[in-house]
């Protein structure tokens, strides 16, 4: 049902996103537009597309800037906001999403980018990537427009699991941690445990046991641990890695982005009012853009599944083509830092650092040093 | 070690709010700034204030608005931000927080203000006032800016309690509605459940549970049960009062606001870019203050501790004069209504529904109309 056409070898030595072309709001049109704009900006960059070719291939064909640097792969069937996971498991053998993720099993993509459902999306990277070994529960990493000096954070889960226990929540940690290193060039990121307070005998019994955990890890995983945050801290700078359960942050991923569009909604209202309010948003245009770049959540678009065999890039559902560029751009520079293999030798290795742990009775082992980690 | 001393009755007839003029970061003479600029607007107001009676009644008689409507309560003692609310329940008698409590306790006043402590003084509010009969977890309840008629809309608990079951989110859901009624006007308020997304099937169990039983009690309660909402809804138009466990609106609160702070802090920054901006941003003056006076959290200061007897209206720990009056303005418009007996009367009724309920076998039970139960 699906086949590789049209394998161009002028794409050697460029780094090959697969994207699900299928599936987003606004249709193909609006995702080939994206990869348009991306493969303008970066040459080093090749797609495989994946969705009915028939539908796709006129749609590439217009771009100048596409030209050889395409590869289809036809996929007939779509998945459907409304499909549910279970549904698409079993029946989504033919739709591009389940064949943009084949190319990334196969090796010929080390990431995939899809605007389509994101609960039948993970479903169908958790069966056909597999979970990394060490990871019980994958996780969906977001950035958040922060006042960092990298102007982001990371928080994990956003949405994956409605629940997390401190083992998950650890390794939330050592996987956002590296997500960080390569997606936003840290090298010792400063990660934090979402909770209600940032005193150590506040929040759940689960929180303050995954404190223990991750304080323990934080020495040996390069990264610092900055103990509990508040939700006030996901825009601030103390933090560059906000660790928490998928309820909690997709509550709070949504209430920010609310908040962020209610703002902006009364922003344009407020300089509607009056013809000199008018006149002053004409001669503000240039500050508000600057704003709006800031904080505009298509320029941060892509939530990253973490914890399987292969990295999964979902861009938001409404994404236009300026969202699905950034999620390209994502894709490209976790593909090209080398993340897949790095997060896995990192799970790994935490989880080897685990067992000994256990073996001795609980504290990291002591010789766990010896064993040369890469940092990842 | 208090009385309350100058019982002038210049006060009859007025609405007396019970005030703890210590404890806020700003100090007493914020408070009584605040105070003092609610009692020029609002001739029907009059004040017990609690604190040093020394450092008070200089401060107070320095504002001739206030003079003859200030009872003063000598409390030597303050609760600090860092003081453990364990402590507080033992050794707080001698406090400001305490002895506003008390007015409250007695009669004399049946809402209190305070700036302080959040824990202790909730603590200090559950063993000096007691819950409500039926009422298992007190809640705290804010306002949240939002694009609804009334420009906000009721989230509870933001953070009395980390944990809720399903009958606990029941509560939380006759309270808010019954806030909704009294603080805002809204003679039928739709309540939500917050979660991570709005089919019946998402969600933990426990919030399936509450889903099943608010929608079972709703149709009793005088209010439109509009199932679950997601964070993104806070701040929008589908739901008056939004209902979840004090972790959830507690990390959501804080988010929100700390977008909304990002979001200001940017917005200043983009009009200092250049000169032109600067003049824009002058001209732009009355559009961006007209913004701010719609989402200045200041303006909805007060989360109110629903669930005991008598109301405690919780201000902002930074609130400055204008938070003070806005956390008092809210005090006297939930002490006019009676919106403390109402809640009472509301509950108990909610309280024989489910027993009735519970004797019949599950489901309402259909005589409950029959009690004639007031809309409170």
């Amino acid at each position: 049902m699906m086949a590789v056409t049209d394998h161009s070898s002028a794409n050697a030595g460029k780094i090959v996103i697969s994207v699900d072309a299928m599936g987003g709001d606004k249709g193909p049109a609006t995702v080939v537009a994206g990869i348009s704009a991306s493969a303008h900006k970066n040459p080093d960059i090749a797609f495989i597309l994946h969705g009915p070719e028939e539908v796709l291939r006129p749609l590439v064909e217009r771009r100048r800037g596409l030209r050889g640097r395409v590869d289809f792969c036809d996929a007939p069937d779509v998945v459907t906001m409304d499909d549910k996971p279970s549904h698409v498991m079993r029946h989504g053998k033919g739709t591009s999403m389940w064949s943009a993720l084949e190319s990334v099993r196969e090796g010929k993509a080390t990431v995939a980018v899809s605007c389509g459902n994101t609960g039948a999306l993970m479903a169908l990277s958790v069966i056909r990537l597999r979970k990394l070994p060490g990871v019980d529960r994958p996780a969906i990493a977001v950035l958040w427009p922060s006042s960092n000096p990298q102007g982001f954070n990371v928080m994990l889960d956003v949405g994956a699991d409605i629940r997390a226990d401190a083992r998950d929540l650890l390794q939330y940690a050592l996987m956002g941690a590296s997500y960080a290193r390569n997606g936003m060039d840290l090298k010792r990121p400063r990660v934090g445990l979402l909770n209600v307070g940032t005193e150590e005998h506040k929040g759940r019994p689960e929180l303050k046991q995954a404190h223990e955990l991750i304080s323990r890890f934080a020495p040996r995983a390069d990264f610092d641990f900055v103990g509990f945050v508040e939700g006030g801290d996901l825009p601030g700078n103390v933090v560059d890695v906000v660790v928490t359960d998928g309820f909690t942050g997709n509550v709070a991923l949504k209430t920010g982005e609310g908040t962020a569009n209610m703002i902006g909604a009364h922003l344009r209202e407020a300089f509607k009012y009056s013809i000199l309010s008018r006149f002053a948003s004409l001669l503000a245009l240039t500050s508000l853009r600057r704003l709006q770049k800031r904080i505009d959540p298509r320029r941060v678009n892509g939530g990253v599944f973490l914890g399987l065999n292969g990295t999964v890039v979902k861009s938001h559902g409404s994404a236009d083509a300026t969202g699905v560029s950034a999620a390209v751009k994502l894709a490209f520079q976790l593909a090209q830092s080398g993340f897949s293999e790095k997060l896995a030798a990192r799970v790994a290795s935490a989880a080897a650092l685990a067992q000994d742990a256990e073996k001795n009775g609980g504290g990291p082992a002591r010789d766990a040093s010896d064993k040369g980690q890469a940092t990842s």
